[in-house]
């Protein structure tokens, strides 16, 4: 479970930095990755990148503004085109489907792959044996929404060495022992799940958030998450216009990182006047002395996130 | 008036190539540049060049694929963010409003500058005292037009040094003179149009097509031109692929530029097959064995259109 981040420039591309995209590489856990907003050219960001675009599983969009969004039918079309036959579900905001179908009709785009779009209010809005994902409304100028992802707690390891001392093999007994039930060997010996699994792994949160002004949904979305990333697209000495634009400042995200009790923040979505690594630093540093575990989203660098207690 | 190719690529981006624009510098002519499609990621290209999109006057779209298209909004909204403040007007088929309506009400993107979007069915879509822009259905799988760009003739230069002899210095004489009007000095002496203007210049035809099969309009459009831009997406062993995809091989285009006695061919928009120098050179040896004055589109590679006797 990784983030790459895609695009961490607000509203224009620049020659450094492309429009909003993050994916969350699942590749452990599900064999797939998801991606949180699509702006424009993201589908040539993950050309660029270790990503496939056949092994993309789920879309969710966060707000309808042009730079979170205008890489989305490009991206479906070049899906099918490069050999993704795998469905593939896209969640956002009500307009989300219009968008779509006026785009792909009116450019007479195949997909051939089952493609479904779902838009939704805010709430539950996936859940599985291996993760659910809530959503919730920010405050933007537009409908803009965070996606708060929980892994489920998964079962141990199954202790190896221990199953084949018993002359338990890989098998359908592996899986019973898995799913909670006990089996019983040809000897008469009873095998109990506890016997033979690890701890229980706890899952990770990782909370992806939408542009917002500081808001309780925030601190809800990121209530004890393992991964906060929250846009930073001023300094604090732009609040103002931060208010004004319905964005946050650095000392914003990281009072939000803060009161959420998160482990760990990351800031992206950074407006364009902060070109180079020294400025973006100032961002950073901004951020740090009020939440210490900050870092800054860097496009192509793989983010491993960690469960940390 | 030179072209910049932005993409040569057909269908989706490759690490090499994106997808199809081209610009057409008029910045001699008339202080802007023209864009002809726009792909995704076109904004990405323009910010990798020499143009600056509010020198960007007009679009003319060929037709509503995706790669010819998906870059049009955000192209559109980052002009008003990159201070373009002058009038645009997107041509395209019929379609393109109802494109451009949705897309950027949505996106509840702003435009600040006057956009006007002319959809056409072919014939004279733009004339003023400069240009003639007219257009043509082609065949292609959707509605796909093909551009003729007529530069009208122009008046010689006035000759200086002879008018300073006369003693008439640069104001509102030189703008009678080059209107046709002949001036009476103080002295009486008339001063005819004919005696201090040299050469009329004969003005460039430059025909930029759209996705299309050969079929006639292709030879109309391209008739005496001096710079014929044609797909030619596949070498001519696969002219029947070309023919169910509603495309061109590099044979077929050379063809028309020789039927159509245009003076220059450039191929485009090639299939990611043919991925280097070398197998992109199959394409144009081919073209090259018909018409001889055919060269590759490269991308970024600013190409002088010069009339050619």
């Amino acid at each position: 479970m990784e983030l790459l981040f895609l695009g961490t420039n607000a509203g224009v591309p620049t020659l450094q930095r492309n429009v909003t995209s993050v994916a969350l590489r699942l590749f452990e856990e599900r064999r797939s990755f998801w991606l949180f907003d699509c702006g424009e050219a993201t589908q040539h960001q993950i050309l660029r990148s270790s990503l496939k675009l056949s092994k993309l599983e789920k879309i969710f969009i966060t707000h309808l503004h042009g730079d979170h969004l205008f890489g989305l039918p490009g991206l479906l079309a070049s899906r099918n085109n490069q050999g993704g036959t795998s469905p593939l579900t896209v969640y956002g905001p009500r307009g989300i489907k219009e968008f779509l179908d006026t785009t792909m009709r009116l450019s007479q785009s195949r997909v051939d792959y089952v493609l479904e779009v779902v838009e939704h209010d805010g709430g539950i809005i996936f859940e599985d044996k291996g993760f659910i994902v809530e959503s919730q409304l920010l405050e933007h100028r537009i409908d803009s929404y965070g996606y708060r992802v929980t892994e489920k707690d998964r079962i141990g390891s199954l202790n190896l060495p221990l199953l084949e001392s018993h002359g338990i093999r890989p098998g359908p007994m592996y899986g019973k022992l898995k799913s909670g039930e006990s089996i019983e060997l040809e000897n008469g010996t009873i095998i109990r799940p506890e016997d033979v699994l690890g701890q229980p792994k706890k899952g990770r949160i990782i909370t992806i958030l939408g542009d917002t002004r500081p808001c309780p949904a925030v601190v809800t979305l990121a209530k004890g998450a393992d991964m906060l990333v929250h846009e930073a697209t001023f300094l604090h000495e732009m609040v103002e216009t931060a208010y004004e634009y319905y964005h946050s400042t650095a000392t914003q995200a990281a009072n939000a990182a803060q009161d959420a009790q998160a482990k760990r923040l990351v800031l992206t979505h950074f407006s364009s006047r902060y070109k180079d690594l020294e400025q973006l630093g100032q961002l950073l540093d901004e951020a740090k002395e009020i939440f210490p575990n900050t870092m800054l989203a860097e496009e192509f660098h793989i983010l491993p996130i960690e469960r940390i207690q």
